[in-house]
């Protein structure tokens, strides 16, 4: 059996760009078995783009081929690549940041970039501006069919040419954990940290524990209380914050049933500073 | 072949946690065939859930198994469930009202609650957020994969016992039907009553036949006018408000081309009732 | 194997309505590989449909079946047709012109009418209003499975027939070409012109020329200023207009990584009309 293939774009469903890459990985295989993470990245956010494969990529088998196509620089000189991951994923994109999270998080095996004109829909013709389908999902698509073959593909480069966009770290300061909201979970307004669960265990603090959170960006401080760490949003009451271990297993900052985001105008990205310490 | 799975969730397909559900049923079984009923409940919305099963399961075969994660009390004390429909049909999810309509319209055979930790996916860890992913997906993935048996699954419990939201009936009162607007046809803004076309047709009406509509909810009347019985929106003009059997063979109300719920601001739910009376 | 079955609607994913139709496709035939063009065109808006059907089927393969519906007219008399273009793949529509960009670009080899009392789903009883589901998927899912044969299904008809809406022609004058804004690359606010390449050409312009845009409405003048006609949007500054080939090899006007038609509100359709002249 084919691979599963990917498809994660900024590109919306509103029209017809999405179904015209499914079209393209029908016509190479039609009994490919094709999925999307989401098309509804803000566009251009290639952070948004990275800590989304991040998200999912653990959750998919061995073998799974992810297209990503966030890609401003269509047309530039950035390259098109294909990395495997630790576990013997791939991940196709523009080398734009796109893979950012998956080389620090998942672990990056070994990269290959290939030639756009040599690997470009024989039907593209002239246009230059639409190669997630007629490069990225024609790629991927022939890459889980078992068309191509990943060793026997474009060329080898060291994992550390990739480009990664700047992560802050999150570190222990005496009786405090410290770090940034990498993004949100959108729907929810739940604030997701770049804190693990165990840097913050080193807090020694249990369900119930009461911590104060101090949010900050550039330019001010723009909330400091404390609330409660709940096992899950049920432990507290409705409307009540609370700190908890996402499903990524990172710190996260909520409102129960509310959204803590709009509540206080959170927003995301390595200008905005989180602390929690144990009180 | 295995069953089809549908999933549904209040998560919106923003990020990517409907991606990480459709990852771990293929790695349940690659081979599964998965699809979406919507992931646009409005969070929390119990209700809504419960009405979108009700409006597509009549249509998919026996043996398909939906998912359905509209849960605002993760990590509480609610159970997690499995119902078996007349129709032998699987419905997964927290006994939270989820099952009202399905109970009420498709019947119900058969439930039987499950361990939420010992159905969890081996890798979920310390996360206790995100069971649409850890237990819904992996467990639905499992039915319908065959991994489980649902009459070897979990234990046996009363129908009876199952959460249901409160719904108020429909009746015929001498020439007037009654009920309330379940709900709305949301992208066009037509009102899906709770009145059956049978119990409807009691007032021996045609179309063409003139009829008064009333709307109140809880504080006020919202709307009363007449309007004509018709078979469908093309039999009356553009602009034109109509009565009509729905696509479930309720009756609807709408304006031909135009949103009756926008025009008069009309809401859903038990304190929105309606009244149909013969001219 | 049988044929890729893929859905276009007005309907919106955020109610039940998509997934009834996947469901009585699955019930047809469980085998069926299902996709979605899109569900968001706007409510009513057939020229939209039409333009994104031909915005996609050139990448699908042959046999593949697509099934479209936007039918303000639903239950009138309007007709319902199988379309077969010239690459062998079908389109099933209400015929209220959905099919005029298929059948001037693609090109369209035989048309049959079906009767819809004759091939409506068993199960859909008095409803009059959903077609979609009780109609349309129902007969793709037969023709995409195989099991009704188009040769034999319904009458053929002359594709003369067909419902058109109007279409503006592109054409030269001196140093000048002339046409109209067909559509917005929604996303991104890109103008998608009927201008094709190859006329654009006749105008002997280079990548790096520079050219004169102006675009009126009926009532106004929205737009005259030169811009460079560019090889892809990396070749111009972030924030700069720049005209391209769109992915359809028809001329796009754009600003990179801005909205071109937000900055200028910018519409759609026959009253919009678009003049480049070299400078």
């Amino acid at each position: 059996m084919s691979h599963a293939l990917v498809f994660q774009t900024d590109f919306g469903l509103v029209d017809g760009a999405v179904c015209a890459m499914y079209g393209v990985a029908n016509t190479v295989d039609p009994s490919l078995r094709i999925f999307d993470l989401t098309h509804d990245i803000p566009q251009y956010n290639i952070w948004e783009a990275s800590y989304r494969l991040r998200q999912t990529i653990d959750y998919w088998p061995e073998g799974t081929v992810f297209v990503s196509v966030v890609d401003p620089g269509v047309g530039s000189t950035r390259r098109s690549v294909i990395a495997k991951t630790q576990r013997n994923q791939y991940i196709i994109t523009p080398d734009n940041g796109t893979l950012t999270h998956i080389k620090k998080i998942a672990g990056i095996k070994s990269v290959r970039v290939f030639d756009e004109a040599a690997n470009k829909l024989p039907s593209a013709g002239e246009s230059y501006t639409f190669y997630g389908r007629d490069i990225y999902a024609y790629t991927g698509a022939r890459l889980a069919a078992g068309i191509i073959d990943f060793e026997q593909f474009g060329n080898n480069v060291p994992v550390d040419s990739i480009v990664e966009l700047p992560i802050i770290p999150s570190y222990r300061e005496k009786d405090k954990v410290i770090g940034m909201i990498d993004i949100l979970d959108v729907r929810f307004g739940n604030l997701w940290t770049n804190i693990d669960h165990n840097l913050f265990h080193q807090l020694d603090v249990g369900h119930g524990d009461r911590l104060e959170v101090t949010i900050k960006n550039d330019t001010r401080n723009v909330y400091k209380n404390t609330m409660a760490f709940a096992r899950s949003f049920a432990a507290v009451a409705i409307g009540e914050p609370l700190i908890y271990v996402n499903s990524l297993q990172n710190i996260g900052v909520a409102i129960n049933q509310g959204s803590f985001a709009k509540a206080y105008n959170i927003g995301t990205g390595t200008s905005w500073h989180i602390a929690l310490r144990k009180v």
